[in-house]
């Protein structure tokens, strides 16, 4: 443990949506006093801190000054200004994930030569500097075009499936990536502390919503074979070993037709594919990031059960001042639990909330969480 | 549901301690906005609302003032000013439980009454004006003397267990009360909304700490007879009909050698009997708490496994600014959730936290509490 810091720890968050409000609920138990930044004055987290600041996280100073006087940072998004997260580091503020990691993950290029340098399988890629060299690409059409920096929730990605998509392409330096044929999405979480500890939750399966380009269902515990529930889990303790990250880790990966598994991308933070921990696993993923960053000692991550998440999105045709239908009809329903992220306002596909949908019988579970998706929905 | 409310809701809570912390982080996922009204400057939940005051839950005016502009108020402790809240539900306010139901619980008189019309068992008991009156008494030594007003967490409660006792009995409105001679104290939390949908959680057998007298141990679900667990489960239901309260009523009961059951206190609030709910069931009392007031379908009560719940107190002998010991060790015990309640000065007996631990095999347990219990104090 850092310090005996209960009461007396001022922990800063960079970032203030669902992920900060969900790690915050989690806060609460253990009596630190938290601090976020973030850009949006309405902030999910605005009202739920000992102090909110309004300002932005790409600022050398407006985080160095956000930062200096605290214990301790974390993230709950990737895009901030790693120099100050550095000159804070070197100031003796406990940065963690260390801006060193944040560094590496920013950049798609550089997440890539980390793989390709530590043996981790990827799909196979190259860099481009801008769409002129995308046309000597060693890479055959189609592959999927990512730009090295700032893209998320599918933004900062494109297709190219024929020559004329060339013209639409990116102009910035990107990699391309070849198109997995993948059997199925998957994503492990791990956790690390400064002692080493280094523990995952279960595999998850992730259905995408590929218009969205969003996880909008996910069910944990997988029902793949313990083979490559395992190959998956260590792949993941390899690459939190590898980082040295403390904090969390969501390494989503391909599970291809052979067998085969491809790391796809790293989140060091909680991520959306953890969601589920929160009624699902003897442990959150907001709980073990805490647990790992205090360095206290990790939380058993089984499943307790069988969970469903699913992401309350924006529906289409509506933006404005978010209305929610269909809440009390879902609670109904056994095993539903409704998180609303506090946003006050909806558009299409922004992610307003998650459901969570537990049962004994993974089926059941599967078709209320069907269910669910028909009757509940984020209009204006 | 009172309204479509999400994220326009402004729900105001009468006290702002660990429940009300506990509270608020259950009503984060229902996206309402959150005023607490409490006297003490540092309570546990000036810093997760959306208005924090710091005033006198008994002043008329302060508690008016608090609550015209909102939509709903719930309390998180019997003791406030219930004519305000008379005058705010007359102008349409939404007060759960209503002013009607604490007026008549915050007088142990006018509770007694209630059970004898009602035809609830209870204790035996005679009303007391004064000191003097004690000597004209029906009951005959020993018997137990409460205050009338204002008693919670075993103060306003004397033993008067010889003559000599009595020259420092309680010279205030009383009852006094035959002393049980009861095999275990137990509890059973009940909601009802405002549909009339009751549902009660399983049965809890407490274990007191006499010195304090507070709950310090508590064990779900019971391991009595379904027939004793029916009873008392129907006895809830019942007083919970009977007042036709909207919100949690939490009923605390002695079992008797000779399995009878007398209702011994109501609190019409989430309850110390009930925080094993959060990780051991599948909803937890919070949640239910929020879903009766909203008048929304009551979430499914079942234990998910064994829980025990230890009240974490300050450490005889200390006072002053709070400090932990031992979290570290505990959180390395598998199935053990410390919440701390953010309490910035400790003393002797203060409720600081509490501590839930759960596990398949009960004995597991009880003997993984017993550790904690050693393990973690809080001192100064």
């Amino acid at each position: 443990m850092v310090k005996d810091f209960y009461g007396e720890l001022q922990l800063g968050i960079l970032g203030g949506g669902q992920l900060g409000r969900m790690l915050i609920q989690e806060a609460i138990n253990f009596n630190v006093n938290i601090h976020v930044l973030d850009p949006d004055k309405n902030a999910p987290c605005r009202k739920l801190c000992n102090h909110f600041e309004c300002g932005s996280l790409s600022d050398y100073d407006t985080v160095y000054n956000f930062g200096k006087e605290l214990d301790m940072i974390t993230i709950e998004i990737e895009k901030v200004n790693v120099d100050a997260l550095e000159a804070l580091e070197e100031e003796g503020v406990l940065v963690y994930p260390q801006s060193r990691v944040i560094r590496l993950i920013q950049d798609k290029g550089l997440q890539k030569q980390f793989f390709k340098q530590n043996g981790i399988p990827t799909p196979a890629f190259q860099f481009i500097s801008n769409k002129e060299s995308l046309k000597s690409a060693n890479l055959s059409i189609p592959y999927v075009q990512k730009l090295r920096r700032d893209g998320y929730d599918g933004k900062g990605v494109k297709m190219i499936r024929t020559e004329a998509d060339l013209d639409n392409a990116f102009n910035e330096p990107s990699i391309i990536e070849e198109i997995v044929d993948f059997e199925k999405e998957i994503a492990v979480i791990v956790a690390r502390n400064d002692r080493g500890e280094v523990k995952t939750f279960p595999m998850v399966e992730m259905e995408f919503n590929p218009e969205a380009n969003l996880v909008e269902f996910l069910i944990s515990p997988s029902t793949y074979s313990f083979e490559i529930q395992q190959k998956a889990e260590e792949l993941t303790k390899k690459i939190a070993n590898d980082l040295q990250i403390v904090g969390l880790l969501a390494v989503e990966m391909f599970l291809t037709k052979e067998g085969e598994i491809l790391v796809n991308e790293l989140a060091p933070r909680p991520h959306n594919s953890g969601h589920q921990t929160i009624e699902g696993n003897f442990t959150s993923q907001f709980g073990q990031h805490l647990r790992a960053i205090f360095n206290l000692p990790l939380g058993d991550t089984s499943a307790r059960t069988n969970a469903v998440m699913i992401n309350l999105l924006g529906e289409e045709g509506y933006e404005g001042l978010a209305k929610y239908e269909g809440v009390e009809e879902v609670l109904a329903i056994e095993g539903v639990y409704v998180h609303l992220y506090g946003k006050k306002y909806t558009k299409p596909f922004r992610k307003m909330g998650h459901v969570c949908i537990i049962h004994a019988d993974r089926e059941v579970a599967i078709s209320n969480a069907r269910k669910v998706q028909k009757i509940l929905k984020v209009i204006a």
